[in-house]
């Protein structure tokens, strides 16, 4: 038993689940950024249809989800499970979602981490051999989370130039045992970290030391140098947080220079006053993997990825509380092992 | 890949994951209660020694866990994974309760189901190969919840015959790839269903239609009958939600009248007018199974459990905005194979 273990927290998944599909929606703020290209849909209808911010993130993840499917040429029944999560109270984002779906579901909260998290309980699922065909997805919105997290949109609240931006994004992946893509072959689960920041407004400082320390993990555990991948991606560090990570992985004596980005930092233009220090969300990662990477890994222009998603413990009443915000990062190495797929 | 299915949503694991050892603390209303000698832990202060409810979540769900290690005579170290959630806005229950653990983390969210969601992923990662010990832990707050849910406490709002009392109350257990207990057989995964019923005071309708689908789902696939099992445990469908599940597993061919009980009917004399249907959250089904169930199981005197947690996925905002009450129950069977364990 254990026998896929690799050092202190890192599986190794020999079978080699197949990322058959993946989709990607954005809103307005997407269709202005630089990979606006790489959405399968914009809509430039903040609602998706709907009344509610709340019902429009649930419509903008199904959208999404439908898209995976289609472009993975399968139906809703054909899968064994889905791992779904968001950043709204109890979830209600992805429950909603998918309530017409009629898939076995697995409800996770993962903060902006859940694209890392559902995709490793996705891929560990399919490896066990307890499934043929899984579905990893997330959202974010951000109208259902300023309302939430901080003020009401009519507000018009002052954002300072730590604070991120939160995308309108979904991200939808389909894993198979079988077929051709990208594959998955190693997880490292994060460990919650606690590094003692306070400002929900800067997120970036409050997850680096998480991603640090999953990262250094990850390298010890499988004997890999950073330059081992062709881009270590983070999600959503954004520029604090980056920087941060940055120079303390090379304080450890890990160099993230030539190959690290963030997804926070690629989704939007960086000029833009509003956005800050750049994107995060749920949804953020998840786009930026489903519709920026995956393509890149499945046309062979990278061959190797570590997709290392992290996410922030809180509350907005942990906070008031004078908690500090918790970090977490999982990191999911995926990998072209042939040529194009 | 997926050899360990049958057929459509349950699966065997051949590996038979060992409970090791469980352990469930509880406050004051708890105390009072039938079960009270299950407990290892109650405590007067519904504080627990902490400065608000949400930290006083935290400080219980922490106590259980460490009382849940003591027991299997293990450290944290040993641990390769925690399953945990809880009910509060972005589970900070669970994430501030174990963020000194230095354990890797999978953050779930399933309501009053997570109980069944985390032992669900808890054996399977171990059935998988993925991991040799790994803990699996929920709570709930009386007051926590209902400054979230429903009215700060302080009002004295009153509450319907219908309503379900949210347990102070936490779970944990701690699942070995060796060792003596009873052991996980079969997990069946449950899917959203929406039964159209908007009544926040009245989960245990919204939730029945989900057992019923994942209770009937579990014995077509298993091929078993209801009197297969010893004990038929959902949690938490109350007085309500019971009588409906009873009512419809009958129409379905599956007679539940001698075997079926109810965490939420157990906790609590019913006599009591505040506790009205019954208990609830999170923490009433984990508390029910480690400290009342698991021992019954681990001396013999019950041989087969399906324990069947239910969940009522919403928010208190999708409620004011008129959407029903979706629910989604995960059943897991537990079995003593030999004799005493």
């Amino acid at each position: 038993m254990g026998t896929k273990r690799m050092g202190k927290q890192t599986i190794r998944l020999e079978s080699r689940p197949v990322i058959l599909a993946s989709a990607s929606v954005g809103g307005k703020q997407e269709s202005k950024g630089p990979l606006a290209a790489s959405f399968d849909y914009l809509s430039e209808d903040t609602y998706f249809g709907a009344k509610t911010w709340e019902s429009a993130e649930s419509a903008m993840l199904k959208k999404c989800f439908d898209l995976s499917l289609q472009k993975a040429a399968i139906q809703a029944d054909t899968l064994d499970y889905i791992f779904s999560g968001d950043l709204l109270n109890q979830c209600v984002g992805s429950a909603f979602g998918i309530k017409d779906s009629n898939v076995p579901h697995f409800g996770l909260y993962g903060a902006c981490s859940t694209m890392a998290e559902s995709l490793s309980l996705a891929a560990m699922t399919i490896d066990g051999g307890f499934a043929n065909t899984v579905c990893a997805l997330t959202s974010s919105h951000f109208c259902s989370a300023e309302r939430q997290f901080r003020l009401p949109l009519n507000y018009g609240g002052l954002r300072p130039p730590t604070a991120q931006w939160t995308a309108t994004a979904a991200g939808s992946l389909i894993l198979s045992a079988e077929g051709e893509g990208p594959v998955v072959t190693h997880v490292t689960t994060g460990k919650i970290v606690d590094a003692g920041v306070t400002d929900a407004n800067n997120m970036g400082a409050a997850m680096a030391p998480a991603a640090l320390e999953t990262l250094c993990t990850h390298f010890a555990d499988t004997g890999r140098t950073p330059d081992y991948y062709d881009i270590i991606a983070t999600g959503d560090l954004c520029e604090v947080g980056s920087a941060i990570l940055r120079e303390l992985s090379s304080l450890n004596g890990y160099d993230l220079s030539s190959n690290h980005n963030d997804c926070g930092l690629l989704i939007y233009d960086r000029g833009k006053k509003d956005i800050a220090a750049g994107g995060s969300g749920c949804g953020c990662g998840a786009s930026v993997l489903a519709g920026y990477f995956l393509p890149k890994l499945r046309s062979g222009e990278i061959k190797r990825l570590l997709f290392a998603a992290t996410g922030a413990l809180m509350s907005p009443t942990t906070t008031l509380q004078g908690e500090s915000i918790l970090g977490i990062c999982h990191a999911v190495a995926i990998e072209n092992l042939g040529g194009a797929c």
